[in-house]
């Protein structure tokens, strides 16, 4: 579990534009945007990763998703939008604390999330002795 | 709403890798991954973008999401994963249909989803503006 800058943020300890709270969970402007209206959905649970996080805190930061996806729409009038959530060093995670990026999109795609998209091929076979591995556990 | 390619998986008219599935979401492998385990998180409800999706629906997904990552986690061994979550043509959105990709990272970064983060300058007294406006819906 982790004390980092969201924690103290929640706690209102240090200041943020703070879009939303509820039970579960608070929403914030990203400082450093990559578009405007960028924003962090952070639990108030001290998970470091998503994998680590309560069935009931990940359902509830889950329900906060599509009302501040929309009120962020009709503010910033964008078309379209990534949601992005990094667990880890490895995968670009900054805070160790679970948070969800809201970031908005606009048609000519000078602001915003950019993607690298290079799919791997794997045979049918293996994906489907890895889809069995996968389900037994679930 | 939307009668896509998911909509069929979920009624099993078409074959998937099937990996799990509750009352609320399905999870199937991507069938061109970018890394090994590669996941997609489907709602049953068939919302084109998820500020459209349901409240319930949303935190049946939210809920998915830890279980399902940890036993990616543990069946592929990465050390990080990313998850991702596109809404609109121009947020590169695929399918008309809800999904969530939870996409594992390895330490070589040969594999896994790129990303390109280019933050942009906005002066605090234009967040603050942004953030009470959104504020004001929520």
């Amino acid at each position: 579990m982790s004390d980092s800058i969201f924690s103290k943020i929640i706690r209102q300890e240090i200041p943020a534009h703070r879009l939303y709270e509820d039970e579960h969970c608070i929403a914030i402007l990203d400082i450093a945007p990559l578009s405007p209206g960028h924003t962090l959905v952070i639990p108030k649970e001290p998970a470091v990763t998503l994998d680590q996080l309560s069935d009931s805190a990940a359902a509830g930061l889950g329900r906060a998703l599509p009302r501040i996806s929309r009120a962020i729409l009709k503010v910033t009038g964008a078309t379209a939008y990534n949601v992005l959530q990094n667990n880890g060093p490895d995968a670009s995670q900054s805070v160790p604390h679970v948070h969800f990026h809201i970031i908005p999109r606009s048609p000519d795609r000078a602001q915003g999330l950019g993607l690298q998209w290079k799919p791997t091929s794997q045979d049918a076979e293996t994906l489907a002795e890895l889809g069995r591995k996968i389900a037994r556990l679930l």
